[in-house]
C-alpha cells in the first residue's frame, strides 16, 4: 500500500462502509453486491486478456466469447433480480461497460429466470412483464435520434434487448411459437435495425420500403437509396442472422407508414449472407471497438408475408390493411431508460473521480512552498477546484439517478392504477436530466483525465476508454439538445397555464405568480444576512434562478411572434433560451433531491460530509453561472464575490476526506482497470508491469526496422 | 455535387478566395501553397492505405514507411521554406496530424535545404541557426510538465526535432564530428529522454543517476527506482538506437544536477537492445497508435565520458566539474512554441468546424414546420448557437497566432539588437494564450462532433481522430493550468508596480491607476446609449473584465496574506482567481488582435465578414461570462439581456455566409480525411464505401461464429 494513501485513509470524519451503504440503500444490499461481484471475480472463466492491446478483430471475437460465456453463468448462479445481473454484469464487463444497464436490468432477469422456456408457448403472460420494453422498441421510433440500439456492450446485446422484446410484443401467437423459441435457444440470433444512414430521428424520413406482393404473398423489402440504408445497428455486422426491420409498408397502392418486418440475413447453417442481403460492419468508431455495428442493403428481399409484425397493424392475403387499435404511446419506458442515464452519468463521473483522486494523491509534483519536498498534486487547489465539485456532482448525480428511478416506480405503479398524473411531470423531467447529467458527466470525464497530466493520455489509466464509452451517452436515446427542449416544451405549458391563472403543484409549481402578479420566488434577500451557505437557501436561490430563465425563454417566444414569425419559427428563434431555461430547471431538481437526500441520512458522519458536498455543487454552480443569478436580481454583486470565497472554504473542507468519499463508492479495482486508480495506490510499478505487455513489445526489433529504416540508412 | 451545398455557395456576400488570400497572407502565398500541396496530391508514392483500419502495428510501420519517404521527398523537391515544409507536411499526413509543427517549419528546413552535410564539419554557424531549437531543449527541462518529446506525428520526428538540435546546441566540436554526421544520415536515430514515470515538471525531482567513474573514465547511467524510468519520449519504444538522457550528474562525491548525456541503446547493425537497457513502448494511448513512445530503464549502463555533452558545463578526466559559464535562459523558444501552438487550435477548430457546417449543411432532420420537409439542420438555431461562435473563434484564434509568430520575429530582431523590452510582455501572454486557445479548441472539436449526432462517432467524420491528436495540446508544452498561472504571475507583477506608482506600457497598460486611484477602466456605460454591437465598445468591456478579474485576485492573494498565510500559500490559496484573470486577459487579448486584423482587411465583403465573426466572438464571450461583467459593474442586467437578443442576430447574420466561411479555411479533402466534411457534400455515399473497407467485412463470416457462437446453439 502506497503510504501517502494509507495517510490519507486517515483522516476519516466519517465511516466509509456507512457511506457505501447509504449509496447501495442498505448494508444488506452492499453485501449481496460483493457477493455477486465477488462471484466473478473468484471464476476461472473470466480471466480475460487486456482488451487495450487487440486488434479490433479480436477485441470483438473476446466480447463474443464473453457474451456466450456470461449467459451460460448466469443461468448457473441463477441469478435473478434486476440490481443483482447490473452488478455481475458490471464485473463482468469491466471498463468494457455497457452503454444502457437497461438490457441486463430490465431484459434479462426476466428472461432467464423467471420463465422457463416451455412457457413461451403460453407467451401473453410473459409479453405483459416484456411490455415496457416492448412498447419502448415501438415508440423509441418516434423519438430517439441515436438509438439504444446503436451503442451496446456485447454483440449480443441487442438480441436481448431488443430483437427478443419487440417480438414478445408485436408478434402474433403464431409468430411467436415459430420465432421466440428458436431466437430464446440463439439459433435465431436477431438485431433491430430502424435509423438509416440519412435519418435518424424523425419516422417520417426513413426510406426503407415494404411492399406487399399478393400474388405470392409475399412482402418485399428495399433500401431505394443510399441513405436508406440502414445503419448502426448492434449485432448486425457480423454477429446476427436475423433483424427486426423497421420500413415504410406498401399495399394496395398505397403507404400505411412503418411497421416492423422479421427479416432473415444470413443462413442459419453456414451463416453468409442470403440473396439480396447487403451486410457488413460500419467500421471503426470512437470506442466500442468489440461492437459490430452494422450497415444492411435491402435489395428486393422477399419474405413471407406473416413475417411482418402483425399482433397490431395486419396485411391481410388480400393486401388489405387493418389499422392498430390503439396508438397510445407509453412514456414510462422513455422515464426508465432516461434515468438509467441519469445513473449512467454518475457511475462513469464517480469512477473517473476515483482515478484522478486517487491518483492525485500519491502522485507529487513541483512546488508550493520552496525547498520543501514536492506536495501530493491533490494540495494544489486548482486541482482541488477541478476536481471536489466533480465529485459533489458524483454524489448529487447518483441520488438523482435514485429519485428518478424511485419515483418512476412509484408512478408505474399508479399506472397500473390509472393515477398518471405525476407521469407527464416525471416524463418532462427525465428528458431534460438525461441531457444535463450526460452533457456534465462527458465533459468531467475529460476534466479528470487532464488533471491526471501525461498519465491521463495512456489508456492504462481508464479515462480514455471511460470517455469514449460514455459519451454516446449524450447522444443516443435522444440527443441532448432535442431532450432540453423536450423539457422546454413542458416548461412553457406550465408557463402558459400560470398565465391563464392555473395553480401548479410539483416542480413546476414555482412557476406559480404572487398577489401581484409577479413570479413568486423573489430574490432570497440581497441583504448580507442571509447565510449563503445554508443549504435551503441554496436550493431556494436556483429556484429563482429557474423562475427566471423559464421566463426569459417565453418572452423571447412572445416577442419573435409579436415580430411577425409564426409560432413555430418563434420557437425556433427561442431554442438557446429555452435550452437556458431547461438548464436551469434540472440544476435545481438535482440541487432539491440532493437536498432531500442529505435530509434523510441519519448517521452524523455521512450526512455532514455529504452536507458539505451538497453545498459545493450549489456554490460551485453559482459561481458558473453567475451571471443567472446577478441578472436576474437574485444575488447581488457582493454576495457572489463572498460565493468564491464560500468555494474555497468547501474546498478545504472536502480535501481531508478525498481519497474516502471516492473509496465511498465502492469500484473495485477490477472494474476501474484503471492503473492510476488503484485502491492501493502503487501506480508506477503497474504501470510499468502494464506497459510491457504491449504488443509493440511482443518482438525485439520491430519489422519496420529493417523494411523501411535500415534501407534509408544505407541509401544515405 | 451536393444540390444544398451548391445552394450555400450561391449565397456569398464576399469573395471566398480573397478571405483564403487574408488568411495565407496573400494570394501569391495560397498560389504557393497549393502548389506545395498540389505536389503530396499528385504523387503515386503518397498513396498510404487508411491508418484507421489498421492494427497499431502496422500503423506504426505506416507511419515509419511515411516518414523514410518524406524525408527523401523533401530533399527531391528542394523545399527549404518553413512555411512551406509545414504545407508539405500537413498534406502528406492528412488528419495523421503533427502535434507540433514546429520540428518541421523550424527543423527540418534548415537542416535538409540550407546545409551540405559536407559543412557539417563547420558546424558552428550551422549551431547558431539551430540554437533556437537547442535553448529550447534546455530551458523545457524546468518548465514542461509534458514535453515536446511525447506526441508526434512520426517516430522520426524526436530525433530530427530534438536530437539533432541538442547535439548541436550542447556538443562540442569533437562531439560534433563523432555523431552529428551519422545522425544525419540516420545510422544513428535518436530520441530525447528527460521525462521520467513519476517526474515532470520539476528538474529537481527527476531520479535518473549519472555517476562518473574516473578509473574507467566513463559515466554510469542508472534508474534507481521505478518511478525513475523514462517515460514517453517519441519514438524511443522500437525506432530509435541512441537517446540523449537527461540525468543528475554526480562526480567527487557530489551531485552537480541534471545534465545531457548520448546514451547508445541499441545494436547499430541489428536494432537490438544493448546489455542494461530494459526499452520498449509504454502501450496504448488515447491516440497517437503510429507513435512509439517509449520507456527506457538504465541498469548500470556505462558510457564514455565524453558522451556527456559538454559545451556548456564539463567534467575533466579526474572527475572535476566545470560549471557553464552562463545559465540565462532564453524565453524566445518557448514563446514561439506556444505561439505554435495557438496556431495548432486555429488549425484544429478550423478543420472541426469545417466538417460539422459542411455535414450540417447536406443532413436534414425532423421539422421546424410541420409538414414542410425536413430542413437542413443547419437551420436549428440551437445548432448555429454550436458552430457559428466556434466559426469565428477559428479565426479569432487564426489571427492570434499569426499575431503572435509576426511579433515574436519582430521581437527575435530586437534582440539580437538587444532591445527585449516587450519579451517578458510576449513571453507571458504566449503562456496564457497557449492554455486558452487549445483548451477552447479542446471543448470546441468535441461541440462539433456532437452536432453531428451519430455520424460524428464514426472515424470516418475525422472527428475523434482530430480530438484525440489534439488534446496534447492541453497538457504538453506547459500544462494549461500552469500556463494560467504564469501569465497570472506577470499580471500579479505588473499590478503591484502599478500599486508602487509606476506607469504601464503595452497590453497590461489597462491596469494603470485613473486621477482617483481607481482602475482605469471604469464601466463603458450603463446607459442605454452604448452600442454594444460596437467593436471597440465591445474590446473595451473586455478590458474592463480584466483589470477587474486582475484585481480581484490580486485581492484575494492579499486577503489571504493578512489572515497570517505565507506567500506562497496564498498564491496557492487563490489560483482559482489567478486562472481567471489570466483567462480575461487573453480573451480581451484575443478579441483585440481580431479587431486589429480586421481593421487591417480592406477588402469590403471580406471585412465585413469577418466583423460580423468579431462581433459574435465578442458577444457570445459575454454571454457565457455574463456574471463577470455584471459583477463589476461593466454591464448592467438589462444590457446582458440586449446582448443576448444581439447574438441571434449574429448567427442569422452568418447563416447564409457559414459554409463559404469554412471553405475558405481552403482545408483539402485529402487532409481533412473526413467523409461528413467533404468539399462536395456527397456524405452518403462515401460513407457507405468508407464502411465496406473495414477490416471486419475482410471475411464474410467471421472466425468468432464458429469459435463461440455455433457452439453456444447446439448446447442450448
Amino acid at each position: 500500500m502506497n503510504p501517502d494513501i494509507v495517510k490519507e485513509r486517515h483522516n476519516a470524519t466519517f465511516d466509509v462502509d456507512r457511506l457505501t451503504n447509504i449509496i447501495d440503500g442498505g448494508a444488506d444490499r452492499t453485501k449481496r453486491r460483493r457477493e455477486i461481484q465477488s462471484l466473478v471475480l473468484n471464476d476461472p472463466d473470466f480471466d480475460y486478456g487486456n482488451p487495450n492491446f487487440l486488434s479490433r478483430s479480436d477485441r470483438y471475437d473476446q466480447a463474443v466469447r464473453k457474451s456466450a460465456q456470461m449467459i451460460l453463468k448466469l443461468r448457473e448462479y441463477g441469478i435473478a433480480d434486476p440490481k443483482e445481473i447490473a452488478w455481475y454484469k458490471s464485473m463482468h464487463w469491466g471498463t468494457d461497460r455497457e452503454a444502457l444497464g437497461l438490457h441486463f436490468v430490465m431484459f434479462l432477469p426476466t428472461l432467464y429466470s423467471q420463465c422457463d422456456p416451455e412457457q413461451f408457448k403460453k407467451w401473453v403472460p410473459l409479453a405483459e412483464s416484456f411490455s415496457v420494453l416492448g412498447t419502448y422498441a415501438q415508440t423509441e421510433m418516434g423519438h430517439g435520434q441515436f438509438c439504444v440500439h446503436r451503442f451496446s456492450a456485447s454483440p449480443l446485446d441487442i438480441h436481448l434487448a431488443m430483437f427478443l422484446p419487440t417480438l414478445l410484443n408485436q408478434s402474433t401467437p403464431e409468430q411467436m411459437d415459430r420465432y421466440f423459441t428458436a431466437a430464446w435457444e440463439l439459433d435465431i440470433i436477431g438485431t433491430y435495425a430502424q435509423t438509416e444512414m440519412g435519418h435518424g430521428t424523425h419516422l417520417r424520413g426513413l426510406e426503407t420500403t415494404a411492399t406487399f406482393d399478393p400474388a405470392m404473398q409475399e412482402f418485399v423489402l428495399h433500401s431505394p437509396t443510399i441513405s436508406s440504408i440502414k445503419w448502426w445497428p448492434g449485432g448486425l455486422g457480423k454477429t446476427a442472422n436475423h433483424a427486426i426491420v423497421l420500413a415504410q409498408l406498401h399495399t394496395q397502392g398505397k403507404s400505411h407508414g412503418l411497421h416492423a418486418f422479421i427479416v432473415p440475413l444470413r443462413s442459419m447453417g453456414t451463416h453468409k449472407p442470403l440473396p439480396g442481403i447487403v451486410i457488413g460492419d460500419i467500421g471503426p468508431k470512437f470506442g466500442f471497438d468489440a461492437i459490430d455495428n452494422g450497415y444492411l442493403k435491402l435489395e428486393h428481399v422477399r419474405i413471407p408475408r406473416d413475417n411482418m409484425l402483425m399482433k397490431y397493424a395486419q396485411v391481410k392475403e388480400d393486401g388489405s390493411y387493418v389499422k392498430p387499435l390503439s396508438s397510445k404511446l407509453t412514456y414510462g419506458t422513455m422515464v426508465f431508460i432516461r434515468s438509467m442515464i441519469v445513473g449512467n452519468a454518475a457511475l462513469a463521473i464517480s469512477q473517473a473521480c476515483t482515478i484522478a483522486i486517487r491518483y492525485s494523491a500519491v502522485r507529487h509534483q513541483s512546488e508550493i512552498r520552496a525547498g520543501e519536498p514536492e506536495p501530493q498534486i491533490l494540495d494544489y487547489q486548482t486541482q482541488q477546484h477541478k476536481l471536489f465539485p466533480l465529485l459533489a456532482t458524483a454524489y448529487a448525480f447518483l441520488f438523482a439517478g435514485q429519485y428518478m428511478i424511485d419515483t418512476y416506480n412509484r408512478i408505474s405503479g399508479d399506472i397500473n392504477q390509472g393515477d398518471l398524473t405525476e407521469m407527464p411531470e416525471l416524463h418532462a423531467l427525465s428528458a431534460g436530466l438525461k441531457a444535463f447529467t450526460s452533457w456534465t458527466a462527458n465533459a468531467g470525464i475529460e476534466v479528470c483525465r487532464m488533471s491526471c497530466g501525461g498519465h491521463g493520455y495512456s489508456r492504462c489509466s481508464a479515462l480514455p476508454d471511460l470517455y469514449v464509452e460514455f459519451t454516446p451517452n449524450c447522444t443516443f436515446e435522444g440527443e441532448n439538445t432535442v431532450m432540453m427542449l423536450q423539457t422546454a416544451r413542458y416548461l412553457m405549458k406550465s408557463y402558459r397555464q400560470v398565465q391563464a391563472g392555473k395553480q401548479l403543484t410539483g416542480a413546476v409549481s414555482y412557476l406559480n405568480r404572487g398577489q401581484h402578479g409577479a413570479l413568486q420566488p423573489q430574490a432570497v434577500s440581497s441583504s448580507s444576512q442571509v447565510d449563503l451557505l445554508h443549504i435551503n437557501t441554496l436550493v431556494e436561490l436556483y429556484k429563482c434562478r429557474a423562475a427566471n430563465l423559464v421566463e426569459l425563454a417565453a418572452r423571447s417566444i412572445q416577442q419573435e411572434y409579436e415580430r411577425g414569425k409564426s409560432q413555430e419559427d418563434s420557437w425556433n428563434g427561442s431554442t438557446i433560451d429555452l435550452v437556458r431555461a431547461s438548464d436551469a430547471h434540472c440544476h435545481y431538481m438535482v440541487l432539491k433531491m440532493f437536498r432531500d437526500k442529505v435530509d434523510q441520512v441519519e448517521d452524523p458522519g455521512a450526512h455532514s460530509v455529504l452536507s458539505t458536498l451538497a453545498r459545493l455543487y450549489a456554490i460551485h454552480g453559482i459561481g458558473n453561472n453567475a451571471g443567472d443569478f446577478l441578472q436576474a436580481g437574485v444575488l447581488s454583486g457582493e454576495q457572489v464575490l463572498a460565493v468564491s470565497g464560500h468555494l474555497k472554504g468547501l474546498l478545504a473542507e472536502v480535501r481531508p476526506n478525498a481519497v474516502l468519499l471516492v473509496d465511498a463508492f465502492d469500484h473495485h479495482d477490477k472494474m476501474l482497470n484503471s492503473v492510476l486508480g488503484r485502491y492501493d495506490g502503487n501506480v508506477y510499478e503497474h504501470m510499468f508491469e502494464w506497459a510491457r505487455g504491449s504488443p509493440l513489445n511482443r518482438t525485439e526489433v520491430h519489422e519496420s526496422f529493417h523494411k523501411h529504416l535500415k534501407p534509408l540508412q544505407s541509401k544515405l
